[in-house]
């Protein structure tokens, strides 16, 4: 059976403030350095007084992946929250316009949160630090999600960081239910170290129970295990679901399936800004998984999309990703 | 007498939305390529709707002007009227982040209209073509020209933009008024070629009665002039202002002063968006000419800033520009 739309995500709706700055104005501000650390309104308040000029661009984790999906002709749905703002109308627009269908319902008028967004400060060294102010983004319910749209899909991919919500686990719940009872297929990122050790039992739960495809990096899979051991950590998990892609920074990536570890490097990079690399991978990989490739396949395209992203300031491709895959004969 | 500010610049307060695409959207869009176009919010939506994936940065006119003198180390005032909304925290933001002085009254909550904006289209050969919503900006009255600042400034830079809305021209006025009186030199951008043909007759008056230095590019002038003698139009406007700087694209600048007309030549630059080109021009030759160097050397600082930001997407610079000059030995 064909379905109508290769993948639907659903994660946090953010607008990103991008801005540069050295490592001693992050020990300054009292950012931790290359995680993503959640802040309340008066911290982002207080936080972007005192960095310089930004830029603002659409950003949020699985909205970064579902843009990589459709940047490459894949078809897509997105279901995140924004509301009736200006960042709202950006978030919107930019989701909108990359073929994608959006129509998560606008947070109303009176809720006292605003658009969420991400103040990411990107040092010399291309490393990102993420403050997030989540925002009405939070306020995603299992009424937001609507079964239909997942059984139209042939994969869901479920962003780790929108755990961080009061109701973000039942509608993840019906999310995974609805997909269950469709043929669609689920796949899960963790999004951060942080984030695991947040929700590391409720994550280990979706795994076991119906995880079908397993996005990490290295940190977030030892996090997630409570090891060193990367090796161990890749068996475990790959004997868990049945598809693991586990990134590795500039060693690559590697995807474990039916009991076998495959490692998958990358070209090397001058990394600008690494905000939005975990992202694009899992977008090319879920785009290749869609279309026929082999899962080394779906991890080359992974690790070429994330180097594309990362040799410029912004989350999102700039590059033309298919041309780029033509290249490499991918 | 040293004075507290370098510069104060008065304009159209923007925040820039930037895309890219071909010359055939352009076309359908019905937008006209390379030319600023006023448009109202209906326009605004609609255009919005159909471009692709964007990024919004702070713009305007002058304020890119004085965000370039402020980058190069001069100290700077900016007036240009926001809104207490999205789009106005993120312009005033970028102001002050800057380091100038950015004190204007926000518009009432009342007014109908939201904080300004440009959508800049940007072609594959470089160039821009605006789509100005001037929303709130235009409600800039003489109310907001504080007199001390100005007298505080060793310079003025009028955005000829600023000129269409009710109340700009008594704004103006009271700013050339408050300059006179205090010793402050007054500098003017025509801004435009079709701004000079909505304002031609009230820009020639300011010109003649005490402008004492006008920055334009080739088009600006001849509109000005209404002529298609470039070398005339020069002569007959250097007779005019003291200094007279004029942009001609790759083939760098003109500088008239005491009937002398200079030719200061640019290296080649590859144009990735034009955005930006004259007002950092405008901004670098403020500096210089604030910092004791000779008109010459003002020119080759502005063709410098200008080769920086069109070398990028996006109006203000990103380079380090004293950097730049320290390179080139101006």
């Amino acid at each position: 059976m064909t379905k109508e739309l290769n993948v639907t995500g659903i994660g946090n709706a953010m607008v990103d403030i991008l801005a540069r700055c050295d490592d001693a104005f992050l020990v300054g501000a009292g950012v931790d350095k290359g995680i993503m650390q959640l802040i309340d309104m008066d911290r982002a308040v207080d936080l972007y007084g005192k960095i310089g000029p930004a830029r603002e661009v659409s950003g949020g984790s699985a909205a970064n992946t579902i843009a990589v999906i459709a940047a490459l002709g894949g078809s897509t749905a997105y279901v995140g929250k924004v509301k009736d703002d200006q960042l709202g109308h950006i978030f919107a627009h930019d989701m909108r316009a990359i073929g994608g269908v959006y129509e998560t319902p606008l947070a109303p008028e009176n809720d006292p949160q605003e658009t969420g967004r991400c103040i990411v400060l990107v040092t010399p060294d291309g490393e990102r630090s993420m403050n997030t102010y989540l925002g009405v983004t939070e306020h995603l319910t299992a009424d937001d999600i609507d079964p239909e749209q997942i059984a139209k899909s042939e994969w869901i991919y479920l962003e780790g960081y929108r755990f961080d919500g009061p109701e973000s686990h039942a509608a993840f719940a019906k999310a995974i239910d609805a997909a269950k009872g469709a043929g669609t297929q689920v796949s899960l990122t963790l999004s951060d170290p942080f984030c695991v050790s947040r929700h590391r039992d409720a994550f280990r739960k979706m795994i076991v129970d119906g995880v079908d495809l397993l996005f990490c990096n290295r940190a977030e899979l030892l996090s997630m295990y409570e090891t060193e051991d990367f090796d161990a950590a890749l068996k475990t998990c790959g004997s868990e679901v049945s598809i693991l892609a586990c990134t590795d920074s500039e060693n690559g990536a590697y995807v474990v399936a039916n009991g076998e570890i495959t490692h998958v490097g990358a070209d090397p990079v001058d990394i600008v800004d690494a905000t939005g690399a975990g992202d694009a991978f899992a977008g090319a990989f879920l785009y290749g998984i869609t279309h026929g490739a082999d899962l080394a396949t779906c991890a080359r395209m992974g690790n070429l999309a994330a180097g594309s992203v990362i040799a410029h300031i912004g989350p999102r491709p700039e590059a033309d990703l298919k041309a780029l895959f033509k290249d490499a004969n991918v």
